[in-house]
């Protein structure tokens, strides 16, 4: 395995899997084919006798298989409030399993890795979607030797993927939690996509060589910012920033290409600096593009095989300026149509906005906790059923 | 006069006015000199012989002394619902007056100007701040001999020039109206011309020449979308586009340089090479930098000197994510606390949202109206006063 080019994991913590047996080439939604295929991924916990104890954890659209520390790995994940002993994905309880997506640049395939010619697929990398990314985690399950799990959990562009997991295949878990989630985005969604694709494009093709890898870079600098900006609130930017100056900073002239003067801005600038160091700017726009044309209740057969339909949570945050509460209601009006009865809580309790689902917001964690232990109680009873009857 | 590279204004419908008399240069806020300064000018109506029915208009951040058609040049202008024959700010009635801001890129000295090294200040262009343009403002009135307004009205950029106006010299208008305004940007609106500022900054820095003119370029392209989002409701983009693809357009890779996929997306891309033709992305950083540093009531003196004080009508739109009606709640609040009464109007009617003041929403006009009829009236009984005195 040969990592090139832009920011790549470094493997240490990951388990590698090619999920497509021998090596056989993963049909993605477009009609390409994409091959091998290798899943970077993670587990916590330990799967019981029954392999009924698997939890899936869905990333977002920067995430990694990297949720929580586990013991080969002490670097914090990016849900820590969620995933680990004693959290609502309890890894003292359940077998859990996080995979990078196809297409994204933390292990799993994307335009980062060596295509067919020995080179890195670059742009030429085929258009991949939240199907592709389920279907890949379905494999790597399936190469796993396991059937069913308990529930899939995922928020944002995890919640994408869980949804989208959900309405193609319900028999693969008793629970499905879909936070801060969306089944299409919005016209302003798209929009805010639409600038973000804008610049990190816009950058790149002005130049060509090294000074259009810069201009990419840039671009994706400014769609980090951008994307942050959807992920806050005003209100908390209000309350963590207001119109304090730059740390130590002095007034900079408008038209300088130093610093800006004020605290967000160099709270923004330093998200993007960080962000350019873990992330490539043609996943980014591959991620990005999944996420605009995912529409999850356009084909009218889903949910067709739901017999013994699952538990579906939803979860909304009121200050959420992306994947609002009416994202969440138009979701379950949806699943309602076709059967199935899905409870959505919204939260008004932070006003962080939408990265609310990221950090420790007890209501939101103690209703993940409850509808996870719901789940056992059902499959304990279900176990009993079997042993009784 | 010489336009020199970026938009320049073919200057064919313009005055042109060096309101410093004798080339005297203009002491800038932050201490430096500039000048000569040159002013482009439209007027429309006609002066009375009182010299008492004077209207100055400010624009906002890209606007330009062209806010409607008149007999020399029937090109729309900016806020052809607001000025013309029988519109509120009616150009029968009055002598309106709009000036290009100091520090633009339509007429008036800013960085596309030749500095005193016969070169384009460029970036060497000193800071501007709002109090700036309304020193500009107030000299090219002196030259003209109006020393007292009938009003000053102004949107967005151009309310917060008519707000530094009203605290700075109240004495100068019978009424100030500040519409969609703010006293100071939220850490939100300082948020976003931070990634602005970047995606300008940002796509320039990495090449040097044409190329980094391009990039300069690209980036104004992107902080144009992003502004223009700002001016629009998420309300307002679901009703005008949805998630309906881009005109005859197919689906596009995410990877490529063309144009995205959806309705919205090709508005965006559209707003953003319109503006390129017009704008200079160094007169673009001088303005959103003079935004972000405007604080008006930071000095503490102000308004010290409104004997007479002035009808002051602050407008607002529910809808406006920009500058909504908390930032004209405050404005009234600040001015209370000076002594000043305010009116403060809250219009619900448009979900347009910050753009909505540049647009038909009849309510809005007929309050902007009523408030410039009743300054003619208060006027003409203090002409009466005098008469019979």
């Amino acid at each position: 395995m040969v990592f090139t080019g832009w920011p790549a994991p470094t493997g240490k913590h990951l388990s590698l899997a090619t999920p497509f047996p021998g090596d056989r080439p993963l049909l993605l939604s477009s009609g390409a084919r994409l091959g091998p295929v290798q899943v970077a991924y993670e587990t916590y916990g330990r799967l019981d006798d029954a392999r009924g104890n698997a939890v899936f954890v869905c990333h977002a659209l920067t995430g990694d298989s990297h949720p929580a520390r586990h013991h080969a790995d002490d670097t914090p994940g990016w849900w820590e409030t969620m995933v680990g002993p004693g959290r609502p994905v309890d890894t003292r309880r359940y077998f859990v399993i996080c995979a990078n997506v196809v297409g994204g640049c933390a292990g799993t395939t994307g335009p980062w890795a060596t295509g067919p010619d020995g080179a890195p697929y670059g742009e030429a990398f085929p258009e991949v979607t939240v199907a592709d990314m389920v279907g890949v985690h379905r494999a790597l399950l399936a190469g796993l030797g396991i059937r069913r799990l308990r529930a899939v959990v995922g928020g944002s562009l995890g919640g994408m993927q869980t949804l989208e997991w959900l309405l193609r295949h319900p028999q693969d878990a008793d629970g499905f939690a879909v936070v801060a989630g969306t089944a299409r985005q919005s016209a302003d969604n798209l929009a805010w996509n639409a600038v973000a694709r804008h610049a990190i494009r816009g950058s790149a093709a002005v130049a060509a060589g090294p000074v259009r890898e810069a201009g990419l870079r840039a671009g994706l600098g400014t769609a980090r910012m951008i994307a942050h900006l959807t992920y806050l609130s005003e209100q908390s930017l209000h309350r963590k920033f207001g119109r304090a100056p730059r740390k130590g900073g002095t007034r900079t002239h408008p038209s300088s290409l130093v610093q800006g003067d004020f605290a967000v801005e160099s709270y923004l600038e330093h998200q993007a600096d960080k962000f350019l160091r873990r992330f490539d700017p043609r996943s980014y726009l591959q991620l990005i593009g999944a996420m605009d044309h995912f529409d999850a209740f356009a084909a009218p057969d889903r949910l067709a095989d739901a017999a013994a339909p699952p538990a579906v949570l939803l979860y909304s945050f009121a200050s959420d300026r992306l994947f609002g509460p009416e994202h969440s209601d138009h979701i379950k009006t949806e699943l309602a149509a076709r059967g199935l009865t899905a409870r959505h809580e919204r939260d008004e309790t932070s006003d962080i906005g939408h990265d609310a689902f990221l950090l420790d917001v007890p209501g939101f964690l103690a209703t993940a906790d409850r509808f996870l232990k719901d789940l056992d109680l059902r499959a304990g009873a279900r176990r009993d059923d079997l042993v009784t009857s």
